[in-house]
């Protein structure tokens, strides 16, 4: 059985033509004029684009004794409905927990997703025993590794853990990524604020400035550089955070940056709203910033500093939120935005022509794939790539509401925004699950993606460390031998 | 009749894989495993990447009552026999001259190419007639206008000439070039370093310091801003033209920067050296740099603020280079590289680990066909591409010599540079034209590579623009109107 | 016949001590704890401060056929009555006057000056004679030569000028200043507002974009460095041109800004006022700016990459000012603040902790003193140094309110601004001026004050070029020669 | 008895005249022409300047059961013989031990001190003593405390304890002071070096490059921001650093950096030197570095960026490096200086243009005195200061030798150097110290000099930290209330 996407016009990162798209098994089989099969699915108007991937969400993630609410089944459900058709997750092993334990611990949760998906692994500790399991994770398509530089107490590993840790990933063919924040300044500052009083869900926001992101994003990259390794930092929120970012790349270092939907378009001053709801809702890690913080993201979406966008899907109900009452340091950190990623970025982002639709695709997608290394069975409009493929509809309307939502939640921080350019069929590995906007996600459909680590950057960053290693100097006159 | 190109790894910007390559009538028609066709290229061991293209060569142009050395035959003979498959000349109107007339001038010097070519038309005078004739110009597939910010009293436009054709490039979605030195400030040094007796080929590297081109390129940024046009910055040498770049660009400007091959690995202490040919022979503008400028644009090529590779290959004879014996301002500014470009950049570049090998075809070909605008038809490796295809042995050697050169010229800069990595076979629109290293290019092939305007970043900063375009106070209490 | 002031805190640019002040004729004679004299002034719970010196006036300056408001006589007056002892106006030579004539001129208005003053003389346009006179300018004690990029067809010299001009002030020890505005491409801005009915004082702003001046501060500091010369930049307005300066700075080069006590404080949010006057009384060049830039200026300032405030004192009347109506391009640029600079930037510099007191006294007298090479005569509070001294009441409060002011034109653009810290008593070389906050200025009491060249920086910046000067190379094989 | 300095020129920091100098009972009591007195010493050709602080020594350290080689006697004389007339030492507690035993100690070591002298003391450990000692210490004129981010496992800190350190200093108004290098990282690079053989003293470079320092810098100056506390980093060396307290500037953080004359001339092909001994006597922390970094030091004095030249002098004879034979981390880290900081920096930076006269006094005392709150009793040639003076001789010349030194180590990390610019007098508190080059310096004769906490810039910032304080948002609609 086989389905034709016609009439559109084909967006991928890298051009922009007027072809139909021929799918079979799951696959894109033809792209060319006056394709036909068994069921046709009408274009006309539309731009025909690979599935948005998100590189960072958090289904089902067990945290202070509950979970994150949207799991994998209502996760994928909303991604998809919003034309994400792909989510890397974070597997999160508990401190001591075997790597491979919490792997079979994330299989099982992700076995009713309706999209593919793929993890992360995080280093939430370090010892020889996270040290020998590495390659296997590796091994098992799990190639880049998370590290947070933040959550004392908790997830945070140190200078020292965590450059062991960047070396191993160096060895391995892996991508290291950190939650770049000073978790030691922001639990002093948390207390301080407390102390003062300040304990509502703008304290969150006064205890996590763009300084102490900046900082350990520097400090991250300098680690990376250390190691001879590639760096990815999630949620690139702020303009210190990017300059370093910025500063490393134009000394040659590999190192990426991913905005996050919610910090390019929503501000600090959501936190100052006089309902504490509306403000804790909001509170995730990093904080919005303000505008001037906005524009160095866009700005580095467009020049290439930062190369991707995602959400960090956390979702928490309003009364998971509300553990936090009188104290902002007991708020479930995360906000929502699966389903809202693309149609925000496009009505932001490519109406307004602070990117054009390739680079949209890019960030969306692309890049992700490609940084990732799943390019180009995912992120590619090309034969022989996954039929992951949205039919989006530029002068579709709808303003975003919870009412409306798939996510699980009771709010959306988006609420209100009036957004131009959706999707009008989404198919997922040639499964339609958006049909003219209906959204009809199976879940079990997913499949785990798995990765090869050894990309070219890493490879060609391992060629040039060895180019400019440190030399011995050969000796003479060496007092021990007898000056 | 078909071709195939057998057992080879395709490489182009954005992946690497094992694959053949089908091509029938100057087109890739087919790209899979297992092909078969009337002729069969053996690639075993070697990479398929798309063909070169030289954004940027002066093929005998007129200079000083003399032509450059290299015409269209020669020219793009060497140009082909290094992997190169496609240049784009300037087209230079004398001042006063119809832009049209010069078109004539040029479709005449380019009868004989051996591979395909395109324009850029020069802006090297102003007025309504210029104005008048820009769209014809348009509609004939020159999109791309290049300005000169030096040669004063030949080439230079000032300011306000500049700013009049940015804006008119902007109308037409045409992209504006900058040639970006101060020229008042160049003729002012000369004379000065000549008055003091400094009239050697090191005194042409001294009236030229990057700080020159640095204020150059950021005005012509400046000018192209407020225009609201991107913008291509022609030879960017220095790390003050880059950072006047990379500055842009970190706000969300349109801004494209182009280092030669000679710059990323030749130095100034050429200029020092004691033999005056050997000087001369390496006068161009701008001059080489030191070894930091050089690493600031290495770097500029991984990060992406920097995107594409070219020669300004201007071929000029020993004998013509010595009109400027006693007066370094009368020699020919000009070097060769068609030939050597990508040699010599694979050898430095992707063998030292400063570039993968997709980023190698990314700056040499893919990002050059993107931002004139001849994506996919040039820089692909897709069906329904022209078959400009390069097949690349990566442990070939050879000791660079202008004994074994194509460029007619006497000498070479490059000479006695070993490099690894060289053409096995090479395709210009399916026709052979190196042959297991055999230089067997047709005088005639060549063809005129038209390009259409209102490229995807003009459409996407014109939108911009007008979001951010002033808007007019309307006012009550204006005093004229009786306060 | 002695004066004392006594109990007072002094405060200079570099420390902070009680002690008090003793005057005769004229000079400070001595500094020390129980002092007495003839007069006695209290300065109990006051700051006793160098006299504030204003860098950058224009008083009674000659504008589209009439003045600006203020002359010396009231602006002197203005002066003093916000504590401020010094101005150094501009000499204006109309295009083809000589320098001399133009001085001559300068002399008789300045007649009734009622504090110190000294001049700059702007170069409007370039010519032997303007080569020839320029030493004698010098010897009569005019040492700084402005430089207007901006006001097409007015005062503006190209660069080609402005480079000879920077390399005579080289050869004289003198001190080149700029108005940095790209004068070209202000005046095709302009008239395409005007084209599209952007015809109101906001039309001004719109046309002056940070861009255009922060281009042309560039463009000055790479002239000046090609030159061998310090260089100053008056009215620095925006995070462009203060990038620029720091730029310059880090890489060595001897490069000073001046913000205005309007840019610190003022927005571009006033050009927005529904009332036209309102608007075209902040017309000005360079325009108020945003707030970011606001930042960017205060850092400055303290970090010392800004040195000096100034205010480009250049009264109009609202009549004066509604020449313009219908046409931004006729409102005469210019605000005041003579008056007000002092008391404005300790409200909202030092009372805020942007800057310490003594930083106060550098940037609004010592600095300026300095750079000017007038220090220690002026600037400072030192035995033998002029007596213009400052008691400042750091507790005295007012609401600035044109009804009230010294100047004569008839509004104010810090209008109801409350300002903390005003004078108590002001001295101009020994004389009262400013007696408990009553204003006693005494015209003609004010003398010319020369000031000699070569300054420290001068001769620093001439040996270091000398230094790195291009060496020729000396060559065995020049072809001429006989190869 | 009084003596009179005759016939120089005074350069202060500020300015340069002719002036005698009156000094009695170890002030200087006159200033001005013809002065006489009991002793007149002849400056004719001389300059008259404030006698060098060296804000960074440690004489007679404790360092792996050894102790640094010049003591406070040989030390202080080295001192004097070079024109520096105070030095500021680290008083350094061991782990656990009581700030104010560690004070006692210093003390006892600094009894024969022939100069003044104070301290700094050091945070090495952190706790509740320590945290109520602080006080006790301040109260003591020990104003400054150090804080290294290397040395792991001896006298680091971590950033929980920097961060609460910092903040004690704030509320004391005290300076911190930075050490800063990665100490984790330049503790594994030092074990994977020695693993892979690199175990000579180039090990040592290799093992702390700058991007190790500039990373620390970064982090150091986020975490005194975010405590509301000026900051001082020392031994800064690399352009990274210096980037760092640039950027932090530009934002109007009070950051101060401190060049060692070490790191502005020699580079780190010292340590390719084929002589272990030679290398090894260069072992330092932060290690030497290249050219260009030394092009940025230079290039922060002149613009302000950077404010202090230190010498961290802390000497080791060749017996004491030879420890590290095998072993470059067990080499005593640490070089001399003393005696060569003003000649060289003279010769190297007044000499050649890159400091003028006055900045170099500045940067060499007067910057430091201001910075450390000892202005003007030191640091200044005004009636009151104290008599630290000297007679300085542009035109006396000598070539550096290890064998006329006054340190007691037997080699000079600056021998064969020739300096143009050496005392002819130096007076410490009024006591002639060398005499027409001879020194006689008097054991004993330094004393402690005690300093005031709450600097103005301790005092502004605090202010303006209060006025952008975050502010609690008072709320309706908080859920616990009862929503
Ligand atoms: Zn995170
Ligand atoms: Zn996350
Ligand atoms: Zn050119
Ligand atoms: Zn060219
Ligand atoms: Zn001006
Ligand atoms: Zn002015
Ligand atoms: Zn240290
Ligand atoms: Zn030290």
């Amino acid at each position: 059985m086989t389905k034709v996407i016609r009439n559109g016009t084909i967006v991928t990162a890298d051009r922009t033509w007027k072809a139909d798209v021929l799918v079979k098994d799951g696959k894109i089989v033809a792209i060319g004029n006056d394709l036909h099969g068994d069921h046709e699915f009408d274009a006309t108007g539309c731009y025909v684009m690979p599935g948005g991937i998100d590189p960072h969400t958090h289904l089902e993630m067990p945290f202070m004794g509950t979970y994150s609410a949207d799991d994998f089944e209502s996760g994928t459900r909303a991604a998809l409905s919003g034309g994400t058709t792909m989510v890397v997750d974070f597997c999160l092993p508990s401190p001591g927990q075997s790597l491979l334990e919490a792997i079979q611990m994330w299989d099982n949760k992700s076995t009713r997703a309706s999209c593919d998906y793929s993890f992360h692994m995080a280093i939430t500790w370090w010892g020889e025993q996270v040290f020998n399991e590495m390659p296997e994770v590796v091994k098992r398509g799990i190639t880049s590794f998370k590290h947070f530089m933040a959550y004392k107490g908790a997830l945070m590993v140190d200078d020292d853990e965590m450059f062991s840790s960047f070396q191993r990933c160096a060895e391995l063919g892996a991508l290291p990524l950190v939650h770049a924040e000073n978790g030691d300044v922001v639990a002093q500052l948390s207390q301080k604020l407390l102390a003062e009083g300040n304990n509502g869900p703008e304290g969150h926001a006064y205890s996590r400035p763009p300084e102490v992101e900046g900082e350990a994003t520097n400090r991250a990259i300098m680690i990376a550089d250390m190691a001879g390794v590639p760096l990815y930092v999630v949620h690139t929120s702020c303009e210190q955070s990017h300059e370093a970012i910025r500063r490393a790349r134009q000394k040659g270092m590999r190192v990426f940056g991913e905005p996050l939907i919610q910090h390019l378009v929503l501000d600090e001053t959501e936190y100052f709203d006089k309902d504490w709801d509306h403000a804790a809702r909001r509170v995730m890690s990093p904080p919005f910033r303000n505008k001037q913080h906005q524009d160095s993201l866009w700005a580095g979406l467009s020049a290439g500093s930062l190369q991707v966008v995602a959400t960090d899907h956390c979702a928490f109900t309003s009364d998971q939120k509300r553990f936090g009452v009188g104290d902002f340091t007991k708020i479930p950190n995360g906000t929502g935005g699966l389903e809202d990623r693309l149609p925000v970025l496009w009505t932001k982002g490519v109406n307004t022509g602070r990117l054009t639709p390739n680079e949209f695709v890019a960030v969306t997608s692309t890049n992700i794939a490609k940084i990732l290394n799943m390019y180009p069975r995912k992120g590619a409009i090309l034969e022989g790539a996954d039929a992951d493929i949205i039919v989006w509809d530029p002068e579709k309307i709808k303003t975003i509401s919870s009412k409306a939502q798939q996510s699980v939640i009771d709010y959306n921080v988006f609420e209100g925004i009036q957004v131009k350019g959706l999707p009008r069929f989404v198919f997922t590995r040639g499964e339609l699950a958006v049909n003219d906007g209906k959204v009809e996600a199976k879940p079990g459909h997913g499949q785990f993606v798995a990765r090869e680590p050894h990309m070219a950057v890493n490879k060609a960053l391992s060629t040039w460390k060895e180019v400019v290693a440190p030399r011995k100097i050969e000796r003479t006159g060496i007092p021990a031998t007898g000056v």
